[in-house]
């Protein structure tokens, strides 16, 4: 699979991080939340968006205001690092391009993170910042939910547990590369174990045992959205590389939903690795992805 | 001596980095380039201001674009960490706030770093940056150099080079706690020892050997802006924290630069740890430095 130069400075990037990994397998957290914050250099800044820190709900966060935004609608975005390291400082300029494209804007949340706070830490931040956001006076249809990876969970089961509290739901998900399922049974991180330069099943495992921690199971439908219900679910954009393990993921969630009759759609770009919208702004293959993700959001 | 809450956080980054480095000697210096660019995290994204990713003269670069701000201005940015870590996006909210109070665009430059490319590779990147801004049309008078530690030290010497390639000179020059004296003969290495969170002589004889490389004396002119002569100098504003190690290089050159004729104004900040304008839109102590060093530059 033939990719652009610019994409694969994720590539590198990822395999960069793996040789770490393995030369040192003594890495603290600390070490690990510093290397990951390095997933914010491949993006270019996306222009004409300014930024804003705050707190949300009583959550640690940056706006990402981009000029000319429709200043009613805000992407509430959970970034990745599989609930344990990420930043919302290393996606504040994925999220920004994002919040650019589709012409509103975006509060990025850093949530407290595993494994000083294991599920559903993450969760509960999520539903604070969602509840002031609607406290504030933003309506729930022209709030978004969207993240990546770990990111891209929560932003999955954030509604579900939206709807379980009886809050109004929000206009639409999206979700990059989301890791779903905490229990590992993907195809795909077998049959893509090659090709995919970061994620593994041992990283996979380490990363939820910490979020998992001692008390909640690889099954609970809120950790592991593909065990919950999306019938009502609002509409819904999945995508993922082709060349990444969790392929699988997204796409056994678009099936799922599909199913269940949500308005779903799963986009899947071949020869891509884990959340290329890393690649916002640098390679075509995510400034295509963000023009298909914005013509989807203005045809709902 | 006492100092706000606020303030205190930049400590303890610098006393976390301190205490990682003594746990494990052997951090690469891939591992050090993530670990110092959580320098980033203390300041608050400055309002109003957005970014560009742009190479200038061949040099990466962040723009930093103020609401409002004078385009016909901008101040060349150079980050500190030692010639050998640190980036432009560490620095980049820094860069902002200074930006955004002088009323003026930034360009913070990624410059090649140590060891890879020892001195004069960073000087060579400023001269770059400065000629292709003069090409583009910026008058000198209106560009600033400005940057923090080592940042510091460039932001000082690229100015003499630029006097000894015969460049017009620029219209001012803001040293943040600047790192001067590759000899380290400054009196407050010792006298500031125990309350310097970050900077000893340990780390910064690590870091001149990788600036100086095999061919460089520590009493070269450019690279020890202390041995040169600041006679037609620009207006230059200095500063530092008084808790720090090198608040003895900034005393010294506003010695030196004020015996010599230069229009030159000191700020030593009490109980403030190095850089401490890092707590930008944080800390009172650094936005009230922000408040100073706008004064001066309108009154120039």
């Amino acid at each position: 699979m033939e990719i652009s130069r610019e994409a694969d400075t994720l590539r590198a990037l990822y395999q960069n991080w793996t040789d770490q990994m393995v030369e040192n397998p003594d890495l603290t957290i600390a070490n690990l939340r510093s290397m990951f914050d390095e997933w914010g250099q491949p993006a270019l800044e996306p222009e004409n968006v300014s930024y804003k820190s705050d707190h949300i709900g009583g959550v640690e966060a940056i706006w990402a205001l981009p000029v000319g935004a429709d200043t009613s609608r805000v992407i509430v975005y959970t970034h990745g690092g599989g609930f344990a390291v990420g930043s919302a400082d290393s996606h504040r300029k994925m999220a920004g391009h994002l919040a650019k494209v589709l012409g509103v804007t975006s509060v990025i949340l850093h949530y407290r993170r595993a494994p000083e706070h294991p599920f559903p830490a993450q969760i509960e931040d999520a539903v604070a910042a969602y509840t002031a956001l609607l406290d504030k006076g933003f309506k729930a249809r022209n709030i978004l939910t969207a993240g990546d990876s770990a990111g891209g969970n929560l932003a999955i089961a954030s509604v579900l547990k939206f709807r379980e509290l009886g809050l109004p739901l929000p206009g639409a998900v999206i979700a990059y590369s989301p890791w779903l399922d905490m229990a590992m049974r993907g195809e795909t991180l077998e049959t893509n174990a090659e090709t995919d330069a970061l994620v593994g099943k041992p990283i996979l495992e380490a990363m939820a045992g910490m979020f998992l921690g001692e008390g909640t199971d690889q099954l609970n439908p809120l950790a592991n959205p593909l065990e919950n219900d999306f019938t009502g679910y609002p509409p819904l954009y999945i995508n993922a590389g082709g060349a990444e393990t969790l392929r699988s993921d997204a796409e056994r969630l678009h099936e799922k939903a599909k199913a269940q009759g949500v308005n779903v759609t799963l986009s899947i770009v071949e020869g891509m690795q884990h959340v290329f919208p890393a690649l916002s702004g640098r390679a075509p293959e995510a400034n295509e992805e963000l023009g298909r993700i914005a013509a989807w959001y203005q045809a709902l």
